[in-house]
């Protein structure tokens, strides 16, 4: 009698996102007028396309693989060497941080990545997360029996949630008791606040007297506007005994439906055997992905390298450009709605505090039924998100003035 | 301090491939002149250019993504309807199957899903797989604690081995005893034996009476010849309420490197909850696959859909062909070198059986040295592979008709 994995049943019923989509589709049918006006600010997902130098980059690798003399079958799990040296170089090694090209594992998504993760890490960690928080760094861990059941908010037992509020400028402070395990965002989905480096370098402090792994997620790191942020955790001395670091092409080459992104596992980060010896984990993660994953499409891979030439670079940056832009707009037309408004200038979510007694699901329909704008209501992403809503800046320009024309209209 | 996960200390050192990649490697380093002769038999990837119908394709769906109007960011993360659909009919429902759209899940790896699939079964469960095997069955087990340590032979505890003989045709017999969860691998790797409908019919029975659930690993569905064999476990009534089938694009479109798979689980298929409740496992891997995955590219989605068009379809049944003309010739090769020869006819893999005394690692490096062919040893399939060797007949037909002229050449 096979059996089922029963932490999956302590998930609470629907993904965040799944759910919007349902109340938007019954809206949108119920009402087809205010349907065919609808904006969406919902998901995060990316609007405009692909830089050209990846689009070209494509094209000559679909081509590649239609000639025999060309084509290429299995490339190497961790990602073929030139993508690998191209990211080590450019994104770490050039900014000043010491990341061996092998410390790089391309993969398909940081999504994937923050969740596989998991895999090579012990059942008996003490695990910390922000509140609020990207869900599925919970509910991955729920489904590998990290946590215990759930409260009405949603709260797990057994996890250690750090809460991000406007007295801390929404980044999390290290806790005065030990976890081992502690998942930043930075810059932050939802809040779209970003660590400064004092914050980091406490953060990196506290994980090596702890002996703790940070999984630091930057997949919004090309959004930091400010030059004093950082852009890596291993700009702080010490990361590459106590970090991984997720990065993703979603938010920056536009890649949310191309697939790729990479994962840094610094030689030098250890964990613990049972038997107390510390061993280091960049081992487990290469067998880990050699042995579950079969690589990242080669054409893929070529339209991702090719975000790392000059044009392409460039092409990124008039992308963050244009998104950061509207970041702006939006964060204008909160501000006139007389709502109190967080992130949106290095990063590409605006959070907004919502007024007393209005719940973030009320606010949700509310903006939906009388705006036609859809939002991310806050309580998906964890108790302290309660009382906020999320925008997303990916959009079009046209898109997010009108959004912010129609935000001021409402009344709370 | 953060723990490790310490079951993958008990992984046998290096993974087959890598290590005879190696050995390869160091040969050709110390013999640039048979290094220049070298035909490689060994690793499981095509050779051939991608059927023309799937390279229009995927230029379209890039040209697609460089328009603002026709850009598509993420999609479904269980894959796109339509290809959803395609599957469903070509593969299933044309041969009398039934399997619904919305059973069948797009990933970007057969390889992938079987070592993901874990993530939704208990810890509990009692694992049977073949032997020989792939590995990567064994080693997601053993990552995931679902094993003990390993004998010398690399046999590991817990795990229940279903011997693969001449005598049984290299396939396994439901066992006396009472298992859980079963992998069948059907066109075989590595041996190249196919399941007749009797004996899968055999497995159902067993499966349904031990309520265990069936893996079927159909990734070499497309190489069966023989039009009495089943082609999915489907075609056996009751396998909609005990099996998952894998199937996979890479050696039929030869995506290999463009990645691209799915897995069948049926609606109707149950485990059992720890407090002994029969409840369906579709609901968990959807929820694990928008959890824990973002979909495969939609590049190479459209490129799979293609596949299935009528000028896709004759170029994957020429691609099959071709490489079954090669293990056809591969075979009288083997057999004119005095060995004994299994499989390739229904599968793209000849498996040979050695001389007495002679083992299938010496096998490696003798064909390695004097045929300068590369072939896979047994041994790294499983205790029961030792003494055969594997040849994989993806290839050019010249270096097929090449090697089949280099065997017999050889005196053991």
């Amino acid at each position: 009698m096979a059996f089922l994995n029963d932490n999956f049943l302590k998930l609470k019923a629907g993904y965040l996102f799944p759910e919007i989509s349902r109340r938007v589709n019954v809206f949108c049918e119920a009402n087809p007028e205010a349907a065919r006006r609808l904006i969406r600010c919902g998901i995060g997902d990316v609007t405009e396309s692909l830089p050209p130098a990846a689009v070209a980059a494509m094209h000559k690798a679909v081509d590649e693989l239609a000639v025999r003399e060309t084509f290429r079958g299995y490339g190497p799990e961790q990602g073929y060497d030139w993508l690998r040296a191209a990211i080590a170089k450019n994104d770490f090694r050039d900014r000043g941080c010491d990341v061996a090209d092998d410390e790089v594992f391309v993969s398909d998504g940081a999504k994937c990545d923050t969740g596989n993760i998991l895999d090579i890490l012990g059942a008996k960690n003490k695990i910390a997360i922000s509140d609020p928080v990207y869900p599925v760094y919970v509910d991955t861990n729920v489904m590998a029996g990290h946590t215990g059941g759930t409260d009405e908010a949603g709260t797990y037992s057994k996890l250690v949630y750090l809460p991000c509020k406007p007295s801390n400028g929404f980044i999390p402070e290290p806790p005065k008791r030990h976890v081992d395990v502690i998942y930043l965002c930075s810059p932050n989905n939802p809040t779209g606040a970003a660590v400064n480096r004092p914050q980091l370098e406490a953060w990196v402090k506290f994980a090596l007297e702890h002996k703790a792994v940070i999984l630091f997620d930057a997949a919004y790191e090309a959004y930091i506007s400010d030059a004093n942020l950082p852009h890596s955790i291993y700009e702080i001395p010490g990361a590459r005994e106590c970090a991984i670091e997720f990065r993703s092409c979603s938010k920056n080459g536009g890649f949310t439906g191309v697939r790729c992104a990479f994962t840094v596992v610094p030689k030098t980060l250890t964990a613990q055997t049972k038997s107390g010896e510390f061993k280091p984990l960049h081992p487990l993660w290469l067998r880990r992905t050699t042995t579950k994953f079969n690589g990242v499409s080669y054409i893929v891979q070529r339209g991702a390298e090719a975000l790392y030439s000059p044009e392409g670079n460039a092409q990124v940056r008039a992308l963050i450009g244009h998104y950061l832009g509207n970041a702006k707009v939006l964060r204008e037309g909160a501000k006139q709605a007389g709502l109190k408004v967080f992130g949106g200038v290095n990063a590409p979510y605006i959070w907004v505090k919502l007024p007393k007694g209005v719940t973030s699901l009320q606010a949700f329909d509310k903006i939906l039924a009388e705006a036609n704008v859809v939002i991310t209501p806050g309580s998906g992403f964890g108790a302290r998100g309660e009382g906020y809503f999320r925008i997303s800046a990916f959009n079009s320009r046209a898109n997010a003035e009108e959004v912010a024309r129609r935000l001021p209209a409402l009344k709370w």
